[in-house]
């Protein structure tokens, strides 16, 4: 994990400069951090101002000069100025031809402008070769050299020598160049750094919807039940013994939820006839955000092992058994071992570490570094085939747990049946429909139609349309 | 985790059009979803069909013409048609000189033709540039942009500029190009999409095979002996119990067989007396599979860890506890505290412990991403320093698991040895050989030897056998 | 993870070897990996040898010359040579002026010379273009093909096109190459194999030194003291008692000097007014280890979480529970329930379960591919509020722990106090200083700081010491 090994070239500002002149219009925050940066890399660095004279805080070693001046020092300009002032750049329209003027910026917020600031400023200085990158980095980044965070930046321009002019320098100041093709990327370039988790969100509202539901539920059905019905209090059993059973439902459903769209899809492009009908739009976002809505399920997965595992320390559970014991002894009771329940238990038990450990595999197989590693194939193979087993492997050990209690009406206080009984109605479901997906008659005609081809009937109907059903 | 980020540049297919002119043979499903793809990202997209006027499913604003006319808009052609038809590509070869050829095909089976398709393709075409890529990735990613599983296309070609325009290509579709060199490469591209998993493949046999020898083992010595000889049906124990006793017993033998090759190998060199002496391929084919072997060993540590931490839940477990203390009342027994016991249950704990966090360890610095930031001293100290302390560790642990059980005539049941025992045989050979190895007279030898010192007598026989005798 | 796909193409060595031919210096055991390397991708190799008639090891295919006719035969040059023999080489700088040379030497030690290798090849040879590359890959690596550590051949130079054929070269061997700018960056380059974990030693050694002290103060208050006051043997305690107690502790404190660093800088920018003074050197080196620390925190973290699950499988627990039941049914005693300790053991329990799911999140966002997918943004969210966060959980889990423990003068051994509660006062400290910070007053002042905001006095003072204040 040593990624700081090369990210800071601890050269003294006066090194040979050897590599060149960059310029740097603007004397900001970034801009003043940028050209240190440079600097230390062995740049010669020049700052274009407003007011040469009056720029004191810039690093030392560097030029300030005006701003045509600056320009013509170097073919690469940095333009370090806010969007709200590019419109006095079009006044060196002349200086600026066929320099590559790097646009930096950010906005406040996502989409902030109709275009992007890139295609703004190469609009207003079309014989510019404009090139947007260093967005993603922030100048905290490029000062401290300590980047723990990404490396990354993100290239994009529609002159392909402009942009290697960039890319090297990035990769001269030690960062890690990517080119994200044309300047069409800029506005997603833009966007990038505004953005918090935008495919995590869906996934944490279902999941923080599902727990407070379940939680509710289960207060009311436990705790309160108990406390109307027999007057005692039950309320210390929320912190354990309530969060243990609201967590492994969660996960299950949503575990569930994940393969659930994988299901409606194909039985859609069953109805369809044709894979080149374009899916409900909800149905598009809900398959983005399967990975997401997967790792949640994990992390429920995970506080519900961690939960079970502190069982037998638990204070709660210690003093009930040991009351239990003394007063078998007291009565003077002797206690049968019965297979039937140690079959039952074991198996219970051995279902939800089996579940679980594919669970784990899952996350692991979904970690950036290890899914680029897998060929299309063995992408499949995991998430599909092994995600499958996860959810039966789960469910089983959901059935399991619950075996015939749902028999019994004592459970089901006030006419609602427990929560368990809840979470098994989605996995089922989605078991179900895949089981009936996977039989070799069906499969057949999902395989053909996943390879192209077309029932007849739908093929005329879309003709007419004229609209391009793909994707 | 947010890799949805760059992949799907949402435009319109009628966009500026700025990047350039795309040439696609052939209209299959590849081909449409590729040009539809290419029109979002905002280049103009010319199919090439042998019936330009019946190709009612391509995408909007794409334009079809016959393959000569279309060969002539752009240098980049796309070739979306089986291998089996490439032979009236010969045709064109005039029209196609120069061009810039993207072979995209994969085949049915792994090295299905003699030569790859690419360089079949570049034969017919001697005077075009092929380039192979694009293979990797499928139709279904190219056209729902949510691409999950790898975004990388790997590109090969033997003309610099040409390979440089495809991967320009790659990129402004927001995937991630990287160069695998010369045409020769082709036939593995070409295999690559076809494997499943080829290095886990053994250490799952090796897996399989373990498992079921000592389940079947231990269900012999634990259930069939109990019943046959007491009469009693112990079969819930198979659940759990016998589980529990399968696994460590796997990870362990696989753990050793993981640092087994590398002892055999420095044992070779020392016979040899050089290390320019290839090993016999058994030999590298169990070297190369270590990693693989380790993550095997480290799934089957996990499941023990989780067996036995669930072991004071089972209701087998606290049945049995319950029924033992209730006879100790009844009969009226003291109990005393044994502080060796304590010792020894608590080292074995500690131990399996410690072993299981290093595993853990060299688990997670195996991960792609990890193990590219370490540099070569770094790998060695962790998976060979660390490799052999936890190998050390998990001796350990199944060593005072055993104490002296092994003494007791009772433990062996129908002569046979306890399964623990079994595994121990490989682990100790292992670390005794190793401590050998690592003694300084005979890691003096070896240090000489991997630094290319040969012995005398063998540098005159491979002299005289005029082989190389590098790898 | 199958990471071996393309690390060695498969070829005999007299394939067509169109791509061009190479020229290696040098015929050790580097070169001579290398070369056949090369040939097996493919290339030409022509060996510049002083004895080309005496070269007996070298792989078959490749042609042995004199230095000065080898040279003519390819543009890029292997120095296969030690640096001490670099002096040799000026006597051919006529035949070398234009050529690419690699240099690919390693040192023994970091930064045994005052310059790089590179840099003194190039200042022998001005007229050459040296390129610095392949000393992080090892001979080994280049043979066998196992290429399990990184493939990564990072390139620098001061000559664009020079790098680019070399970086050509390393991936049609199936390396990945990485540009690192110019050879001003040759010297971390040649540092880099030599180092081992340089950011892992601050952390570890800290780690080392709190386990130490502790273990020796519990030791001392737990076992010394019962042992000396009440003469009862307790040191079976030692393995996992004792363990279990300075797991937690270590993590503790280490967690929170993961995060103490953040809050003096806040403090002394505060203090300064701006944030372009220059921290103290010691806060530098710390805050570039935070990282570390937290993993090692974790991994204490980690531990705790086992040798806590661990627990009611010891025979220490069990028979000191058996006993005490018996005894209680002996003395006739009725155990009674107390509510009060059941919220207060599941609230320690559930604290410590999220406090510890929180740590594994932080651990899994510091895996360099996860962080590489995360913006700036959303890192920061991580690593500061998530991580804050943890450390609040994990302080109050253990301060339920403790709960009103301190308050009993026999938890006083020898007048010193639990170790539990040493272990509060950084977590503690760092929590109140941050809560501070996070204050709307206090946090619009640092966030005017953080955007290049500058107090007046402070302002006058650095531009009087006429020194760059940037880092």
């Amino acid at each position: 994990m040593e990624n700081n090994c090369f990210n800071m070239t601890k050269l003294c500002p006066d090194a040979h400069n050897t590599l060149g002149t960059v310029c740097i219009f603007g004397t900001g925050d970034f801009g003043r951090s940028l050209g240190l940066r440079l600097l230390q890399a062995g740049y010669s660095v020049v700052f274009g101002s407003r007011n040469p004279q009056n720029s004191s805080l810039l690093p030392k070693g560097a030029q300030v000069l005006s701003h045509v001046e600056a320009a013509q020092t170097s073919r690469v300009i940095f333009i370090a100025v806010h969007r709200e002032n590019y419109e006095f750049l079009s006044a060196f329209s002349q200086e600026l031809a066929g320099k590559v003027l790097v646009d930096i910026s950010n906005n406040l917020m996502k989409n902030q402008y109709p275009e992007s600031n890139a295609e703004y400023l190469a609009k207003l200085l079309p014989q510019a070769n404009v090139v947007k990158a260093f967005n993603t980095v922030s100048a905290w980044a490029l000062q401290s050299g300590s980047l723990d965070a990404s490396r990354q930046v993100f290239v994009c321009g529609d002159n392909s020598e402009s942009k290697q002019m960039v890319m090297d320098i990035a990769r001269s100041l030690g960062l890690t160049a990517l080119d994200q093709g044309s300047l069409l990327a800029a506005k997603e370039l833009e966007n990038y750094p505004l953005q918090l988790f935008p495919l995590w969100r869906l996934p944490i509202y279902i999941a923080t919807g599902l727990t407070a539901a379940f939680f509710i539920y289960c207060v009311l059905t436990d705790i309160v039940y108990t406390f109307v019905t027999e007057g005692k209090n039950n309320s210390y059993r929320i912190v354990i013994s309530i969060a243990n059973r609201v967590c492994p439902i969660v996960s299950l459903i949503m575990l569930s939820l994940c393969y659930l769209p994988g299901v409606i899809a194909a039985i859609l492009q069953l109805y369809n006839g044709t894979k080149y009908k374009r899916f409900p739009d909800w149905l598009d976002k809900w398959m983005l955000c399967r990975k997401q809505l997967g790792l949640v399920a994990l992390a429920f997965a995970f506080l519900h092992v961690l939960y079970s595992l502190i069982i037998p320390i638990r204070y709660y559970v210690r003093q009930r058994q040991n009351i239990y014991i003394i007063s078998q002894v007291k009565d003077n009771k002797t206690l049968t071992f019965d297979s039937t329940m140690s079959w039952r238990s074991d198996s219970f038990y051995s279902l939800g570490i089996l579940g679980f450990s594919f669970y784990v595999l899952l996350g692991i197989t979904s970690l950036p570094s290890v899914s680029n590693m897998v060929n299309w194939r063995e992408f499949r193979f995991v998430q599909s085939k092994l995600g499958h087993i996860t959810l039966l492997l789960c469910t089983a050990h959901t059935l399991v747990y619950g075996w015939n209690k749902f028999l019994y009406v004592s459970r089901y206080k006030w006419y609602l049946p427990p929560a368990y009984v809840l979470s098994l109605i989605v996995p089922c479901i989605v078991l179900v429909l895949k089981l009936i997906l996977i039989t070799p008659c069906v499969d057949r005609v999902i395989t053909r139609i996943r390879q192209g081809w077309e029932r007849k009937s739908v093929h005329v109907l879309h003709d007419t349309s004229g609209q391009p059903l793909f994707l």
